[in-house]
């Protein structure tokens, strides 16, 4: 090993420390804290952020890395995880650590803001704060920046490396061209589906059980992935033999909880697959939030959503609610199940219109960053653009422009790794059809083929990768969105063949 | 605030973030982290160890600590911190990091070689492991007492300060020679009483409902206090705002988990009470491991196992439990859960018989610290104690002297705690019944008077007082065993008398 990469070994024991622990705090906090324990416990959090911040701002830290920026002879592990370093470090440097402080009790309360406001369906007890967010993630990005680029790519970038504003727009215009009329062509296909036989009781002592049961045939060995409940699912890792992912069960709702079960599987099949001399290194996780996202989507929808996946689940499904499902062909549970419908909410929002919520957002942002927009202005522009991108209007601020916790969290730019995770996982995908019999694998419950290639092609390397890195490798391509939409207008063809 | 005192909080920062996030980890490896995630994550935890060691021991942190040690114009509560910290700090200087390292990682492997023995009952494939581990804690001792006290007192007084050898010893012998006549005559008088109603199948899912129940009736108030199952029943707390119990459902042994919530219950009590001005600093807890035994043995047996306290509770657990409990009387009830057997188990033994596996341990432990007993002659001592204190010879090495886990991990020292907890308890109940109808306040189901009482006696101080100190205040006396032996006397005499 190098000499002077050595020097790095007490701050990485200090990350491993720190973020490991910071990772539990927030996994507990979901699923187990007691209500009251937040306030106590969110101190303790932020004097773990603060180690965070101290352990990669120390004067030794700082000379170590600035040394190794330049270091021709380290591995590409080595090498990546100084690339993470001197990122995170340039972006500690640019925030004096009173306004870093500052900042982030900002966030703490703005979520709680965010959510009092939500649950009254007052936008105007929110703007304030919002407005305070919006101003200081701009002054922060404007100091990154360094009159080099525009702040809004200095947020885009922390989420997706290499996809600023001029690649985002041209995926985007693509998007706002071709979807609208796809929906369309998908609602006029499936007139007369009908899906209430998913909107029966089921009971959730059952929900769990398949959901156990379908989490084990994806590969989710309990050995070294947990499962529980919170309010909405989510995936998290504290090292590749530690996965744990959540669901929320509706008792009307069954296919909320199996296909975010599937989701969140394709993310934690990501974490256990990195390989173990990555893990618990600033490289040791999915490459990117796009990339993550592009995991957890192909298994939900490009896979989950194929008639194949369920041939060899959907008579356990039947099983254990013969009931509700005794009598309901596979081929009517799969025209239900992608039932194209624009909703005003992106979470429970289909395959075919979930990129137009994230339309709305980016544009938004934009508009937010660059200036065109006050937040004052921002309920109104939400709806308009909801009304124009899927033709509907939400009824209230809850349900549109306080829909999502993101924004009061200051995260800006990251909504378009959802629509990015999406065409990488159509790219990705592509790919695995010219090499695997993919829907032979899936009706022969052979999954863990699947999960094998993508692992060798994709979860192996980490964040080591940069993703344009990573893709191209797996796809032997750049990015291209291409193969977004023309899967989503395959998928809508067959949608309009007579079953 | 003292200028010098201000100078730790850097320190007493570091402290509460490593101590708070190490707490977590241990909570989660025993409810919810999957099973191969151990060793990885042990490595974490070992960092967090080290971060503490280091913390401490970091030269601007000593200077103060050491001057501090002297100044006099402290609160009650920094002065009890400094005093913490001093004990700790000289602790920690005794042993040179290398070999810190080494007992830690020797507690680690001796902890699953104990295990795997255990399950083979095989004690020779664990005595090379325990030999290590007693040399190491004899050594680590010796440095400490600096031969100013023995090894051993210096290992008691790491649990109950002031509890040496020399005070236990009498304390023991009281037990030794009191105990074995009691129990025989529990034994005659309640011969013919059946308890075999209690050993029929009740439903998990129902003994939930009930604890949860029994939890919140004890004032668990679930906003601040989080119930989940492990393998061994425990108690912990981040801080006063979130404590946490477990319990362990056995289908067909209900009172297993019922008297296990009303133990823990009682250990959440007290840290639920702990001043808030005290919580997440070192002194922010239960005073001491026999003072914490002290709360829960008092709700368990004193509180738990008196006729009063299910007078509001019983008709509940009859409802749940109709076909089991419907025509059992609530005295037949009473009769059967204050059975006394002696068994070769401590953690299933009754409450008269308690003490008595702990004074085997203590023997025991004097005996290989002051050299008179060797590891490999430990299996058949332990047997003949038992015989000779219980009337039973366990039926093999698991049930017997494999059956604890304390000390593969070094935790010699501890079990005194144990007993002392329950002498405690019959000093402070003595005590509260001068100042409180106790049996008219638990029928009238008014347990939170009796909880409120030992709050403003107890609970409220932490780790402030010493134990001595805070029996003492809160009593009125000093120490005296005599109130524990009056109690089981007075118990044993009630049983005698027909129902």
């Amino acid at each position: 090993m190098n000499q002077l990469y050595k020097k790095l070994t007490p701050y990485l024991e200090q990350w491993r420390m720190l973020q490991t622990s910071l990772t539990l705090f927030e996994w507990d906090l979901e699923t187990m804290a007691p209500e009251s324990s937040i306030e106590r416990t969110a101190s303790v959090m932020e004097l773990l952020q603060d180690g965070l911040r101290k352990a990669i701002l120390k004067p030794e830290t700082k000379r170590t890395i600035e040394a190794l920026k330049d270091a021709s002879d380290l591995s590409p592990a080595e090498a990546a995880i100084v690339r993470e370093l001197v990122r995170e470090m340039e972006k500690m440097e640019a925030i004096p650590s009173e306004e870093y402080r500052e900042y982030a009790n900002l966030q703490a309360s703005a979520a709680s803001i965010w959510a009092e406001a939500k649950k009254k369906n007052d936008f105007s007890s929110f703007a304030p704060t919002l407005e305070k967010v919006v101003d200081m993630t701009r002054r922060f990005a404007e100091k990154r920046a360094k009159g080099k680029k525009s702040p809004y790519d200095v947020l885009l970038e922390d989420y997706e490396k290499g996809f600023t504003e001029e690649k985002l727009d041209s995926f985007f215009e693509k998007l706002e061209k071709e979807l609208p009329p796809l929906v369309q062509e998908a609602q006029k296909a499936q007139a007369g589906i009908d899906d209430s036989f998913l909107h029966q009781k089921f009971p959730v002592s059952k929900q769990r059980e398949f959901n156990k049961y379908l989490a084990e045939y994806m590969g989710l060995d309990s050995k070294r992935v947990a499962m529980a409940e919170s309010a909405h699912p989510f995936t998290t890792n504290l090292h590749c033999d530690d996965v744990r992912i959540t669901t929320h069960y509706y008792e009307d709702l069954p296919a909320s909880a199996i296909f975010s079960t599937i989701h969140e599987g394709g993310h934690a099949l990501y974490e256990l697959g990195v390989s173990e001399k990555l893990t618990l290194t600033p490289v040791g996780m999915g490459a990117s939030c796009g990339m993550h996202e592009s995991q957890s989507r192909f298994y939900e929808n490009m896979l989950g959503r194929r008639k194949e996946f369920w041939i060899p689940l959907y008579g356990k499904l039947q099983e254990l609610f013969p009931e509700q499902l005794g009598n309901i062909s596979l081929d009517r549970f799969l025209a239900a199940v992608n039932l194209v419908k624009p909703g005003p909410v992106r979470i429970e929002s289909d395959e075919l219109t979930y990129s137009l919520h994230i339309l709305v957002r980016y544009r938004l942002e934009k508009e937010l960053f660059n200036g065109d927009l006050s937040v004052k202005e921002l309920p109104e522009r939400w709806d308009s653009l909801y009304e124009k991108y899927l033709g509907i209007r939400p009824k209230d601020a809850a349900e549109g422009v306080l829909q999502d916790i993101h924004w009061a969290q200051g995260s800006f730019g990251y909504f378009p790794s959802y629509a990015l995770g999406n065409a990488f996982a159509a790219q990705i995908g592509k790919k695995m059809e010219e090499e695997l019999p993919v829907g032979e694998l899936l009706s022969e419950g052979k999954l863990s083929e699947i999960t094998a290639w993508l692992r060798e092609k994709i979860h192996r390397f980490g964040a080591v990768k940069p993703v344009s890195e990573l893709l191209k490798d797996a796809t032997g391509e750049e990015f291209c969105p291409d193969y977004y939409l023309d899967y989503l207008k395959d998928k809508v063809r067959a949608i309009s063949q007579p079953v």
